[in-house]
């Protein structure tokens, strides 16, 4: 609950310091406390149950699960209008709860999800199709416009329409496209534009554009020296102080969420846990205010809007309370720009502490929140703490010991510690910030807290990504690999379809469980030859599941020459929710008839022979997207298929290349 | 000649102002002309004559000849220690002998023959051999590293690192690849560091790192009110005059370059062009600057070097002779920064049309130069002129016509009129003013300059890239090519080696100047069937000719038990520069050996059967980086094999699809 709830709540915020003594005296504090605490919970209780009870999947801050999009991974219901209402009805209300959360990943989710549903032009949720945009109806189309929707609220979050584009490219795209880049580009612009626009009118100050995003992190002066030369060991030295705390935080919300997935997955007691989370967050933070004895003078030219006094002497107020009781936004900014000596070095240092485990606990609950902010703050809190300690021991303290810097490079470190993002993070950063003068040193803070944190664990959002058995492929191919062939990692036998085939078989197949592809190879025998079936082509499940639908089978073709013929648009209708095979009535009468997939299936689909080295074949899937690739031998017969999940199965654990167990997806 | 020169020869430029009369009366200004028209010509001379007898690949901006390195043709000597020596001292003869020239072409290419050296770690012009980077030597590593060069050229010409990332990708990347980009923009972020703090030194000023690029366009005001909405579509109407003029810029010089390929290729001949340019432009200037009346008072404020007085008053300077007599940077700055009414719009007409076509004349001379700052600076120049003539229309003036603004949408519509860049272009604009604000304006105005531009003819590289035909590859395969299929493309017959093979064989095939491919299917024949050929593998001309200059022979290795075994350092110590098959001696009882290539050959090529369609073998060579593909029927024997060129010959042209004539590289 914000300071402005407060206010208008009645409660004492800038009075005679001697009517806080009486307050207290007479139990208002302790009413106080409670008031907080329950109303807290409360918010947060109505944000945890639309998300726990109507659409878990707007749990978190959604950007593991873009990645696994983008990646290529079909994860139900990630994109869609209830997921967007969800989230932004949720983290509303993990904000408004007080905990310590950001709106940044759930914005950036929220603009891949209205990405996809524009590009789309009909929603499943409102039943609607406006007919407009078919041509976008297909997987890659559609990825295409998740990436510009992801890069559209990194720009509208941070103000970075440059970082956007690179973070659409960092965890999503495998082929470099000019074209799709530009667009990405022009997608970002006019969100961080249009984003300005409605800034400056709220702002009372029309056409003034200078607030490119939602954060504002605040301009570092870009005239004068920004750092010497003999600092950057001393920057590189706080990343990896980042990397160590991003570790431990890592490594904490690891054991948490193991334990929530063995003990905490019934959707009440998630609530409960949330509201547990929301009501210990608003006590820690009442009672470190209420210790905390750092009294500041509120100089005239301070602009902090509500600063509290409680203990403190008139014309002072409390800086604790000033971290604690502003959104994190606020307080990233004032921790990045305050003078030196706003706060003193016992509050940054009890507000690092509990601000991580705060933020640890608060990861993972089951409302909709993001871990950006929350990182941010932790890392501005302990880097000014850096920076005061160096300028403590440096005497006469030089002008370039600002502990605003120290708190930026912090902030750097301990993000980058969390979710060991580099390229898009650095820009995003430096574009947030206004100053490329600070790109070097943010460049190797990242650099740095990435290779310490790696050391001991994952990032935050692969560990979230594992934990959930997605088959998710990395940039390269494990690096002990090379010795293992398409052989050893493809699926086989594999089910192939005649070219004309059954339906019958066709429909047999496609209900089989254990045969649970996308894809079959469909086979060509020369007919009263003795000779092996040949590869002749590739279908998809969705495909097939379309045809059957439509019945086209070649005894119904022949017997009503009227017969509508089918088009592309039968499939881009069907998509992207292919009915399931049971939903499809096929009589036995039917089951005798024959289809022929000739004019259907990929006729020239991409296969490697069996020696083809792993690297080899991961390349080829992440360069050209495939989810399918046809193992043959020297003869041209199928003898294998390579699934995304068999490549996605191995990875480089402690113990050298490892299995993976994949959730059965 | 820059006006220091002049005022080391004490030729007169701020006495008062009747010395001027008297000294034109006794002829003094005539002399002046002659003195500077010859001493331009004597150092251009110079440049053009170390350009076109030492090293013609020197001549130019060196983009487009990146372009193509990146885009995986191998153009000779383009990466050599010889061609940075001429460049950089040709770009010096070039700006010093005063021609409508940039240096920030040639930057680039510098970098990126910097980085091509020092990743092999060793120089074949010097000779010497470091031995170290051993595992560079191979053209994928090696391209990374020209990758990064270029980018850290475009960072430290333009203090733009984000802008030099997306150039090396917009021009050189297919796949994108999270670590390469990271470390194309930590070599990008060096390289402005680095910049920066030489200049800070320079300037006397150390640590003040706030020069991050070579071209300073001046930072733009980040507060206040920008632009506002209405003057949109007068910035994309700017963007469509950008691309006319530029589409007539890039006209006027590929009739000149089909000139200069016709009459004008003997090297004599291109330094007394170059001569001729370099009097004609000093000619031009001066008289410009003879009849211009435009003079300006010259505040206490104006911090203008050398001033030029000449006939006006005292007290004021010729504001044509400061657009002239400056380094075009500066004039670029001063266009973007200097009050409203420094210039009279007849001076900015004149400028530009003058300005125009010295520059398209200059453009394709045989000396170092580059294009942009050229087209920035005509740009700037109508730019402003627009600018004045929206002021003189709308009465009273708004605030917000400020010509410096329109200066800077001219520069960058006739700049994207002229290379047709787009991403990368608005990044370097945006970093180069440290305003992202202007982003969209900048974005909306490149984006209509290269539509309008392309109607008409295509960006001014592409045409030097056509003019030399290279097999260049463009981003997607010609819209109208689905229905063309593999078989059509490829080439065949193909000679196919044997898995055993006669080294007298191989020796013929790689003399046979019509088989000139630089890779061969290697087949196989099941012994003593009657069976068909089968692919087994692919070898290089380079590593045959790496096996023959060692004699790998199955009959020696047989004899000489002791033989060393060839290893990879053997392949990556001939590299790059494979000895001609002619300079290998082989006798005429070594013909009669064999040579078993099995353990050599790369044993799973990338193959396609003849059905496929041409964009989808289009998608392959590009996302893969290939450079030959085998084209097999269904029983796996080799039927053709498709090389860069089979592809680059079909573009779309006036009549739909054509074929190119490619030349024999």
């Amino acid at each position: 609950m914000s300071a402005k709830c407060c206010q208008e709540l009645d409660l004492p915020l800038t009075f005679d310091h001697t009517d806080i003594e009486n307050f207290t005296e007479v139990g208002g504090l302790s009413i106080s406390l409670l008031l907080w605490a329950v109303l807290n919970s409360a918010i947060v209780m109505v944000g945890g149950i639309i998300v726990a009870f109507f659409e878990p999947i707007a749990a978190g801050s959604g950007i593991p699960q873009i990645k696994c999009y983008l990646n290529g991974v079909k994860i139900p219901r990630v994109v869609r209008l209830k997921t967007l209402v969800v989230k932004v009805a949720g983290v509303i209300c993990s904000v408004v709860g007080g905990l310590a959360v950001g709106k940044e990943g759930p914005m950036i989710h929220s603009g891949a999800v209205v990405a996809a549903g524009v590009s789309q032009g009909r929603s499943t949720s409102l039943k609607r199709d406006f007919k407009i945009f078919e041509y976008f109806r297909r997987d890659t189309e559609k990825r295409d416009f998740v990436s510009a929707g992801a890069a559209a609220g990194v720009s509208a979050a941070f103000g970075a329409p440059v970082g956007g584009v690179l973070f659409a490219l960092e965890e999503g795209a495998s082929f470099w496209n000019q074209m799709l880049t530009w667009r990405i580009f022009f997608a970002s612009m006019i969100s961080t534009f249009t984003l300005n626009i409605f800034l400056s009118v709220y702002n009372k100050n029309p056409g003034d554009l200078s607030n490119p995003g939602l954060i504002n992190f605040g301009r570092f002066p870009v005239d004068g020296v920004a750092y010497n030369f003999y600092e950057i060991p001393l920057f590189i030295a706080m990343g990896a102080i980042g990397g160590l705390l991003g570790a431990l935080f890592n490594i904490l919300n690891y054991w948490l969420t193991i334990f929530r997935i063995r003990y905490v997955h019934r959707p009440c007691l998630q609530v409960m846990e949330a509201m547990l989370v929301a009501a210990v967050t608003a006590t820690v933070s009442f009672t470190m205010i209420y210790f905390s004895n750092d009294c500041q003078p509120l100089g005239p030219e301070d602009k902090k809007e509500y600063p509290l006094q409680l203990f403190c002497a008139d014309g002072e107020y409390n800086s604790m309370a000033t971290t604690f009781f502003n959104t994190p936004e606020r307080s990233v900014h004032s921790l990045f720009h305050n003078q030196p000596g706003t706060y003193n070095p016992l509050t940054l240092g009890l507000f690092t502490l509990t601000y991580f485990f705060l933020a640890c606990w608060t990861y993972g609950l089951a409302v909709s929140a993001g871990v950006f902010i929350p990182s941010l703050l932790i890392g501005a809190a302990w880097g000014r703490l850096c920076g005061f300690l160096l300028a403590a021991i440096t005497t006469p303290a030089p002008l370039w010991a600002d502990p605003g810097k120290y708190a930026l490079i912090g902030a750097a470190a301990q993000l980058g510690g969390i979710v060991r993002m580099t390229l898009s993070l650095t820009v995003i950063m430096v574009e947030a910030t206004g100053n490329v003068t600070y790109g070097l040193p943010i460049m190797l803070v990242l650099m740095t807290s990435k290779i310490v944190g790696d050391y001991f664990v994952e990032g935050l959002y692969d560990i979230h990504i594992k934990l959930q058995s997605i088959p998710f492929l990395h940039w390269e191919a494990p690096a002990t690999s090379h010795w293992l062939t398409a052989r050893e990692v493809m699926s086989s036998p594999v089910t192939c379809l005649n070219r004309i085939e059954k339906v019958g078989t066709i429909v047999d197949t496609l209900s089989n469980t254990s045969t649970n592809h996308n894809g079959f190879p469909v086979v060509v025998q020369v007919s009263g030859s003795d000779e092996p079936e040949k590869l002749c082509g590739l279908i998809l499940r969705s495909q097939l599941i379309v045809l059957l639908k439509h019945k086209v089978f070649v005894e119904l073709a022949r017997s009503r020459l009227t017969h509508r013929k089918l088009q592309l648009k039968d499939f881009r209708d069907a998509y992207p929710r292919f009915p399931p095979i049971q939903s499809i009535h096929v009589s036995q009468d039917e089951r005798e008839c024959m289809m022929d997939l000739t004019e259907f299936m990929n006729a020239t689909p991409y296969t490697v022979p069996q020696e083809t080295s792993l690297p080899r074949v991961f390349k080829l899937f992440r360069a050209l997207g495939l989810r399918h690739l046809v193992v043959v031998d020297d003869e041209n017969r199928v003898v294998g298929l390579v699934t995304r999940k068999d490549l996605a199965r191995y990875h480089i654990g402690k113990h050298g290349l490892e299995e993976l167990q994949l959730a059965q997806t």
